[in-house]
């Protein structure tokens, strides 16, 4: 222990770096190896016995059943229940309806949109949203709804004791307290130790000033000692630090460290930090930190665009059409990769420079086509493009790239031009609204949120077309749910909520190979194409119900 | 407006919720068809011209580039700066070794633990970690080194900028502050309302109680008004509440409202809440809130194998080590899907009941089918297997089950069984630590962290054998890198630090078809499997230096 003039900031401590993680091997001996072949022979044995013995790790036992909160959590628990019941209930309030009415009641109801035009036109002119009440269609068709409802329960509660964080918890801080502390940003990684920054204590005079700390996936230390501050608990749950100074207790609260000591990926421990009158809460986020994902694509000062996008399309029926889209892209980007999914019942070879083709099972469907199709990509940037698309001069990848590389989108669609000159952004916001135990309500409305700064034909949205280009590693973390076979667009949008940063460009666009063919024109595999698609499958439908259902815990969706 | 009694819980309006998310149409118009078609021909045609003209969502601007912090971001920063470098400079420490040397550095140095046993076989029974740097072995090969760390370094900016949210912030509380406020748990949907909990003042009378509020993403207001209590800029991002009585201040901080009005699908705000002599700051989390992911696997006593399972494997060169997989399986799970993803050459067809076969280009690789396998599977888990492995009356997949659906773990390995008895689990720990520019240093050991409780022969691991089962969907979110081609196993762990809970149990084990082979009984397949597989090619090493060094950022790989 050296004494040494303080460092102009307190987490600058000069010393080298010793992983402490893992048990060390402490045992040394000597010996001489031509005269004690018999013992040399007893202890290597024995040395083989205790290294199969000996299984590197703690021996410590560790409950990861999903955890109810611990007694520090229920303390916190109580403590924020007393601030926001509140006082001062006998003091008269008078409602402001037009912001009242704006909370939400938890109570989301399955209704469409009031009718406010009485015209004949008015539906198609302005169109209303329509209510589907996805738990009566999906309840009412099943066999045993009461037991449905039971298990999507039970799941949905799993889900949620899987996903909680005591970093998701209210803590509120309390007025007039005389600790400072540090509230948000306070992060280590599994089993390592961090000094707690902003520890202090703002009191009156006093004979003895005194604090105290407890934690619950983790130890107190202190990376050094002040002079005049009793440290009692050092490398235990519950620290308490001491002295008649107040200056060299604060000083000795800026060396407190916690140490990570129950091992977990990504969770949070709830800190006390208290003197006898007064009680403060704080998390220390645990977790390793994700480790980045980043594409190599050469530092140039034009967009590559064989080096950073591939382009993914899923093909049923349609070879004809693929060789279309192929061509065109071609004419255009001669050497980018073109992932085709296929799940044709009688595959034909599909090949060329740059193309990869994937053969699935016969019918396995749209989004699992998807699904493959993004996760076979390379590259750092996906582009979907329907089979029956074609590019041309006004398809400019490098647009979508630009807009990729410089803003915090994840995916930006593009425009579809059909035959008639008409061109579709298919731009949607998408809300949810809580709904308790029966299921949350989601809505879906054409249309945008803002324009994007600096790209003005570009807006930021929930949803968008088919054609688009994303993040590849953000996209397959979306993914795209392979039991949606037939039908299905918006599910990738809402299973994107709160992952992707979608926008939209009307000027990048792709040309849509022609669908108005009159019913004597088209050939044999259009027909058997539209007949696969289009027809309404009543198991489709019930897939469709279940999605919205089960997986996504949704009771009612209204829509445009 | 009415007055009513103060309801118990302070958050507990009793109305009607109306969306208010979406602009409405307001415009109402009577007519009579006879009489004046000519009137109503112009109308439609301006109707019509105003719903082109018109698109649903507001016209303003946002920048979404990655955002630099706004003024009151910076505000905090130079705040917190100030509280954390520190007073008190003056009084001495004395550093304290044995806990100083576990915090980081954040300049990792490439060091291979020393050796601490100097036997003839010390290597064997106690293997040292090895250290390899990464930086080094990728630069050295890299025909424009410069280049590289000045690409790397760029894409990591942007993924910083990116990822950056200031909820991760670092906010302290000031003490002796007369302000109560909600420090953590605060959240809002994009684009909507809700109340601040736990706001409240706690100050000595004085002749007028005044506080402010101020917001950059949001608009204040208040849900309900009190006497005697004045209100400034209700809707706006600055709002100031003031009282003579502090008893009605505080009633109405209780009704405070935070709208969102910047939408973002993934965010924060940070809000200060001040008076005129004391200020803190708190985070407003908005986002949409993920939508579950719950799969229906009806509601039965006992796992229904078939119903949550899907086997995923990939195979190459080997088609009878496949069918020996298929058969043993089928002798203990006769329905369960499986899921092959095949890359050979000539792929042969696999057939039979609830098999799915995949055809991908010739020799894609390993993790690329790996990826694509998971991809297509419509089950809660997906059990990885090699397509060398042979089910027996241990390999329970009912146990792998339970501990998943039990415990908060995303991902359980089991045991590898040789033709010499011998078991494998493969555990390991890894763990990153920080290196700054030059990238962090990943260590990797054998071993694990902690026992399961309740599940007295699973661990707690990051790394397990490559048997194992997981939740579909947390494996997908994690993804297997396609471009990881012959080797890879460990690079998937590493892609799932901090995203997935791993465990791994030693008594459910499945066998290894032999590997022991003398080299003139080898198959011509077997011999042609060994060439392909096991051949050094640089090219190997090149793409996995260049995965640790350029997408995971790493400068250093310490392992045994």
């Amino acid at each position: 222990m050296r004494t040494q003039t303080p460092p102009q900031n307190q987490t600058q401590l000069s010393h080298e770096v010793v992983g402490n993680i893992y048990p060390k091997k402490t045992a040394t001996m000597r010996f001489t190896y031509k005269k004690c072949l018999g013992p040399l022979l007893v202890s290597g044995l024995t040395l083989l016995a205790l290294f199969y013995a000996w299984s590197p790790g703690t021996s410590s036992v560790v409950d990861v059943r999903p955890r109810q909160g611990s007694p520090l959590q229920k303390l916190l628990n109580e403590t924020i229940l007393g601030i926001v019941s509140g006082y001062h209930n006998d003091i008269a309030y008078h409602i402001k309806e037009d912001v009242a009415c704006r909370l939400a009641l938890n109570t989301c109801v399955c209704l469409a949109d009031k009718e406010t035009l009485h015209l004949p036109f008015s539906n198609l002119l302005f169109p209303r949203a329509w209510a589907h009440n996805v738990s009566q269609a999906f309840l009412e068709s099943h066999p045993d709804p009461e037991g449905a409802k039971r298990h999507r329960a039970q799941e949905y509660n799993s889900f949620q004791r899987r996903s909680y964080s005591p970093a998701d918890e209210l803590i509120i801080a309390e007025a007039g307290s005389p600790l400072q502390y540090p509230t948000q940003g306070v992060k280590v990684r599994p089993l390592k130790t961090i000094i707690i920054p902003g520890l202090g204590l703002k009191e009156e005079t006093r004979s003895n000033h005194v604090v105290y700390l407890t934690a619950t996936l983790g130890t107190f230390d202190v990376a050094a000692t002040v002079d005049r501050v009793d440290v009692k608990g050092e490398g235990e749950k519950h620290m308490t630090l001491s002295s008649p100074l107040l200056s060299a207790l604060n000083r000795q609260l800026q060396f407190v460290t916690y140490t990570n000591t129950v091992f977990h990926p990504k969770t949070a421990d709830t800190v006390r930090f208290a003197t006898e009158a007064h009680q403060s809460f704080f998390s220390i986020k645990i977790g390793h930190a994700t480790v980045p994902k980043l594409y190599n694509s050469g530092s140039q000062k034009e967009y590559n665009i064989s080096a950073l996008v591939t382009i993914a399309t899923k093909t049923f029926l349609r070879y004809d059409k693929l060789k279309d889209l192929i061509d065109s892209v071609r004419q255009y980007y001669p050497t980018v990769t073109i992932v085709i999914a296929d799940d044709n019942k009688h595959p034909q070879p599909v090949t060329g420079p740059h193309i990869e083709h994937y053969i699935m099972p016969f019918g396995k469907g749209w989004f699992a086509g998807r699904n493959l199709a993004v996760s076979q990509v390379t590259t750092k940037y996906v582009l979907w493009a329907d089979d029956d698309f074609i590019f041309t001069a006004n398809t400019k990848l490098e647009r979508m790239v630009d807009i990729l590389e410089r803003t915090t989108l994840d995916l930006v669609g593009g425009a579809v031009r059909e035959v008639t000159g008409y061109s579709a952004t298919y731009r949607h916001t998408i809300s949810v609204e809580e709904g308790g135990e029966e299921g949350n309500c989601l809505h879906i409305r054409n249309g945008y949120h803002h324009v994007i700064e600096g790209f003005p034909n570009c807006v930021v949205a929930d949803a968008v077309i088919n054609f688009f280009m994303g993040r590849t590693d953000k996209v397959l973390q979306v993914g795209f749910d392979p039991r949606l076979s037939r039908r299905g667009h918006l599910e990738f949008f809402v299973d994107a909520l709160g992952s992707l940063h979608i926008g939209s460009c009307s000027d990048i666009i792709v040309s849509h190979a022609s669908k108005i063919k009159l019913p004597w024109t088209k050939t044999e595999s259009q027909k058997a194409y539209d007949k696969f698609r289009y027809s309404l499958s009543s198991a489709d439908s019930n897939i469709s119900n279940e999605i919205f259902y089960f997986k996504d815990r949704f009771k009612c969706m209204t829509s445009h």
